[in-house]
């Protein structure tokens, strides 16, 4: 659920702009000022009856291994409909969202991520350009020493903890855990 | 819970940087891909005892009205952190986070906004630099009239929808409803 960021432009200098109180990243050709704020990843738990939908990834990080259909939320988009366009793109998967699952913060990356519970509409699903391959996985046959992203493992077992339940409370990150890798 | 957005630099066009399939902002003086990922807003329901602490905005947008204590989501922040953080710089308040609330999503000036319910640890509140003044509110006494975004209105029916539940989920956009002004 990480991507790499953009490389970083030589022209930028740490300053902190007129009316701020923080380090921010100026152009020294322009004066743009690249506010960095933390970015959102949407994505999904779904099933089909009670298999879980995987995807071994076909990019960097973690190319080959195992991840849930997620990715950034972009602009102009609801939490749910990036949730449902992520498992499109990476999965050719159609969503029905059940409810929020999970909200995890990654501070050292500076990503939230909200995880959904979420039913396949069809068991029709097939790699995006993203994905290597995927299947439709049984709870006893997740390849846990293959998951790409310590995110993957919680939103996982969080699926598990509330399975059966509605009305829940979403789930946060395990104590403790700040999704080092 | 919005804020202005920054000026726009004159150089930056419009293009879809290699390996990418969305228009992006493009600084023509330095090539800098200005990638706009929707923000995060964290902020709070924070009550001592029945009353709701709800602050007089100081600053643009809708100076003047009452909105609730929350702000942008700053980067290696976990978003109960920046909740917390923003109830200290806007009332000066410190809070004990109870459970997430609400996750609204604002496509149109693309925020995801995650409020939480919280209580004070103690009712010494006063105006950080931001706020102009601050109150107390009894439910009866909430100035309706003068709330600020359409956002603090949803997360007030919902702290009122919810409560005396725990465990429950947390509530989104009432139906149909976008944040539009």
């Amino acid at each position: 659920m990480e991507t790499p960021g953009q490389p970083k432009a030589q022209s930028f200098e740490q300053r902190i702009p007129e009316g701020d109180d923080r380090l921010r990243r100026v152009c020294q050709d322009c004066g743009f000022v690249d506010y960095e704020n933390p970015k959102v990843v949407v994505g999904s738990v779904a099933t089909w009856g009670d298999k879980i939908l995987l995807c071994r990834r076909a990019i960097a990080p973690r190319i080959g291994y195992w991840t849930l259909p997620a990715g950034y939320l972009e602009i102009h988009e609801s939490a749910v409909d990036g949730a449902c366009r992520e498992a499109w793109e990476e999965a050719r998967a159609e969503l029905e969202i059940d409810q929020l699952l999970g909200v995890y913060s990654i501070p050292r990356i500076s990503q939230i991520q909200l995880i959904y519970r979420a039913r396949l509409v069809t068991p029709d699903v097939s790699a995006g350009p993203e994905t290597q391959e995927l299947d439709l996985f049984d709870w006893a046959d997740i390849p846990w020493d293959d998951i790409a992203f310590p995110s993957v493992h919680w939103a996982l077992n969080d699926f598990d903890a509330v399975r059966g339940m509605t009305g829940f409370a979403p789930r946060g990150n395990p104590a403790g855990e700040t999704g080092a890798m």
